[in-house]
């Protein structure tokens, strides 16, 4: 037995912070995607862009594409080798480049240990929910 | 110290079966994010589209984005509460439906005991590899 889960169900599931992949359109190759950490909170997924997983230096590409196109998507997907235990919970919305609130730099340190530095931290991508959908195998 | 993997590292840690996100453009969300398992060999990346973990039968959305665009995108994610052993791969291909050959349902049936009864997987989707990119921390 397979379900589609419904709002409530798929925000219950999802928490209030996690790890998961976002995704975001690139003019070129179609679609990027990467894997992130988030909190999620008044209705927006908060997406850290820190200082530790350092990468190339440049821009982070996810952000020059959300200049060009806002429209981003976080998949967190629970797998199991037993596939009655898969479920994931999808989120689509529009998704902008921001400064950190204090309130979400203390949701960031109180989930993921790294953030606790001062500094950890300099911006953050916020989407908007607009539609969450999910899925769940078993029942 | 984190290190952007070479395209043979990338290979190396992405074996030959696995588990991931599989991204395509949609025309109105901009992207959708699917969880997939996967197979790889002969520089095609297989992913199944079985009866198994079944939808809502209209045909999947991610066969209709790419009757649209071809570009896909494939994820393959190692997440650790110790961020020293955070690392991925990612694909970058154009990707087509497909009738899997024999060799792929030996493959797929190897990896992932729920394909080994005779018609658990109908179709695939097949991508041809264009680029890997990587990245790992510690080191």
């Amino acid at each position: 037995m397979t379900m589609r889960l419904d709002e409530e169900q798929c925000r219950s599931r999802l928490g209030t912070a996690g790890h998961g992949v976002f995704g975001t359109v690139h003019a070129a190759r179609g679609v990027d995607v990467v894997p992130v950490v988030w909190v999620f909170a008044g209705d927006r997924i908060t997406i850290p862009v820190d200082a530790i997983k350092a990468k190339s230096g440049a821009r982070l590409q996810r952000l020059a594409n959300l200049d060009a196109d806002d429209r981003g998507v976080l998949l967190v997907d629970h797998y199991d080798d037993d596939w009655s235990r898969l479920w994931w919970v999808r989120v689509h919305g529009r998704a902008v480049e921001a400064v950190p609130s204090g309130e979400e730099l203390d949701a960031l340190a109180a989930a993921f240990p790294a953030y606790r530095s001062r500094g950890a931290v300099t911006k953050t991508i916020v989407m908007a929910v607009d539609t969450i959908t999910g899925w769940a195998a078993g029942g």
